[in-house]
């Protein structure tokens, strides 16, 4: 097994894109990619995507986008695990390059979900969720977590406005991340009197279906610190991933063993603590998947940052914010830079390489060396862990 | 790098199966593949569907299956490239295993193409096209191909009847291969009489969409040949992955360089070759893509069987046939066996490793030692090929 560095991220701006088209976000990001990692070829393009199909009627995104961007004949594929498309495309591409398979793989995570009327999207949204069990009763991927932060409240006796941690952060973040979707500020006081979605998840609560693009470029590290031009011509600290990780839970909530136990987040998260010789505690900051803030509570328990039933307190304590423990939604998060579902976990990456290269600015975590990015399909029923270090 | 093999193999009956789901379909595929390599566990899943989203209204089908199947916990995700899903799923375990990062995949190919009212199936296989050049207009994946059977027909001074040869083997072969969807004999005489579908691809030149699931389990070959269990103890010879490759090619028809050239088909066979060791004289058999009759013809084309714009005509003059010179669709291909999306390029590698193992009863090839199994996705812009080989 080869050791594997990031040597060139790119992302759109995260928004309602109604102007651009699919094939046009994938190209953005990945041109800004491989710009800065100087390089113009690939051995494999892996392409994080949800919901394409669906809402723009285009599936075999890999020969589209790899001829689109002048790859043509690019070996490419399209990965979908729900709302962790993207980070499982990064996954994959790793998979490629620490086995020795490929030399250059090209991630991009994209997806348009803004750009269809009524409830198309939140139709497709709902594929997520077991289709026999779930769905077909009407509910959603945000009702089931709606059901989740319910039981969360009732067991650990915790108020709606103990939860405006999570999004206060994630906007403060956001706020400052030119690529962000939001860049309003939150207060407890404008968080509880949001219009509610899926009582209990209201507005301010849940991260926003958006579109957008992000890509990275990953390559053997010894080659990445041979090089003497791309990312390190920059001045930008070469990027490696030191572990990565994922694993499922039951996809229907009612068929977990239990439903405020996030077993594939702490599963993905502890296979990739071992993989990297660290714990927990090790880590500077967090990308976690904060589609609501229960889920950003819930990661926190399983990846060991908080105990069991502790999360919310921990974000309530400071533990997420920028100078706190665990920083978290660093450059917004889900929440705050937008929700563009596949994309979603390769704009995680993203970031936490802008963090570790020191290259966050205004929202810069001082002393960055360790960053985990952790992107969840389904609430949970799919989970992938990277751990990222700076060399 | 290490050699891998593949010690499982499970399909479903291919068909339509009103009255069996998605996930029964793929647990019966999986189980049998698992029962035969002996194995009660997995690193991973790799699930290739196409269609799922669209026609089941179920996505995240890593985390579904894996749960359904009792491997609940274990990482798991689908890979999407059109109708060549499901060998492009075979690849990403190949690479996974080949790589040294995981011991035993498994792959899951699994569709239900049949279970949907109306125009439904149709409008889904469409975004196998370019959506924005190609769908919009009305095109289906089907009537990409007659575009190509047209122009081929003018290049080459080729009549419908000439095309003949192909769906008449196919279905010879599916008579006697219980898993198939036919069973019905054709004749130069029938085909050229079938009912119209889009002009010259008639109803006996295209292959049915369909249900159907399959399933492989691979682990490196050097366990393999450690255990003295699974398909060793059933006698049956091992069979090893000699080469996989991926290639693409522009999705839409009009922007190929050559309309009646699968560059990816031949990028991705001859890369094979290369990985191999060898060329297209020493293949025993291929699993083509016969989605329509003019795609095994270029594929005969592009993979070196034929010369350019003899492909009908080396059918035509009994060269695909069993005792042929490249026998082609052995157990029905697409055409006779049926054409479960997704699902297809799974049933190619599992009639491949059939044949290898001797065990395709009355379609056995005598001595097949080396087979080939090629997917293409969209019509060409995505080709997988494979190289299998009996130890």
């Amino acid at each position: 097994m080869r050791d594997v560095s990031i040597i060139g991220i790119g992302q759109t701006q995260v928004g309602e894109h109604w102007d651009i088209s699919l094939r046009h976000l994938a190209l953005e990001a990945i041109k800004s990619a491989a710009k800065e990692a100087n390089v113009d070829r690939a051995d494999g393009l892996f392409v994080g995507n949800m919901l394409a199909g669906e809402l723009s009627g285009q599936g075999n995104l890999g020969a589209l986008i790899a001829d689109f961007v002048g790859l043509r004949g690019v070996e490419a594929i399209t990965i979908e695990a729900a709302s962790a498309s993207g980070a499982a495309a990064v996954r994959q591409a790793y998979l490629a390059v620490a086995g020795g398979l490929m030399d250059i793989a090209l991630v991009v995570g994209v997806e348009k979900l803004s750009d269809v009327v009524g409830s198309a999207a939140i139709t497709a949204q709902a594929t997520a969720t077991d289709s026999d069990y779930e769905a077909v009763h009407g509910v959603t991927p945000l009702a089931v977590a709606a059901m989740m932060m319910r039981r969360y409240m009732h067991e650990y006796d915790t108020a709606l406005a103990d939860f405006a941690a999570f999004s206060i952060n994630a906007h403060l973040n956001a706020g400052t991340n030119p690529y962000a979707m939001f860049h309003n500020k939150l207060t407890v006081q404008s968080f509880v009197k949001a219009p509610m979605v899926a009582d209990p998840i209201n507005l301010f609560d849940a991260a926003a279906p958006a579109d957008g693009a992000a890509a990275i470029v990953l390559v053997p590290s010894e080659w990445a610190k041979s090089r003497g031009d791309g990312s390190a011509a920059n001045g930008a600290a070469r990027v490696r991933i030191a572990a990565s990780a994922a694993a499922t839970d039951a996809l229907g909530l009612a068929e977990r063993r239990d439903p405020l136990w996030l077993s594939a987040a702490e599963a993905s998260a502890h296979r990739a603590y071992e993989q990297a010789g660290m714990a927990a505690k090790d880590v500077h900051f967090a990308e976690l998947h904060d589609a609501a803030t229960v889920l950003a509570a819930l990661s926190l328990e399983a990846c060991g940052f908080a105990e069991r039933g502790g999360g919310v307190n921990f974000a309530k304590g400071g533990g997420i914010i920028r100078d706190g423990k665990t920083p978290i939604s660093t450059l917004g998060g889900l929440k705050g830079r937008g929700d563009p579902g596949g994309a979603t976990g390769v704009y995680q990456i993203v970031e936490a390489v802008q963090q570790l290269r020191g290259q966050a600015g205004p929202n810069q975590i001082a002393n960055a060396r360790i960053g985990l990015a952790q992107s969840l399909g389904a609430n949970g029923a799919t989970a992938v862990t990277h751990i990222l270090v700076r060399d």
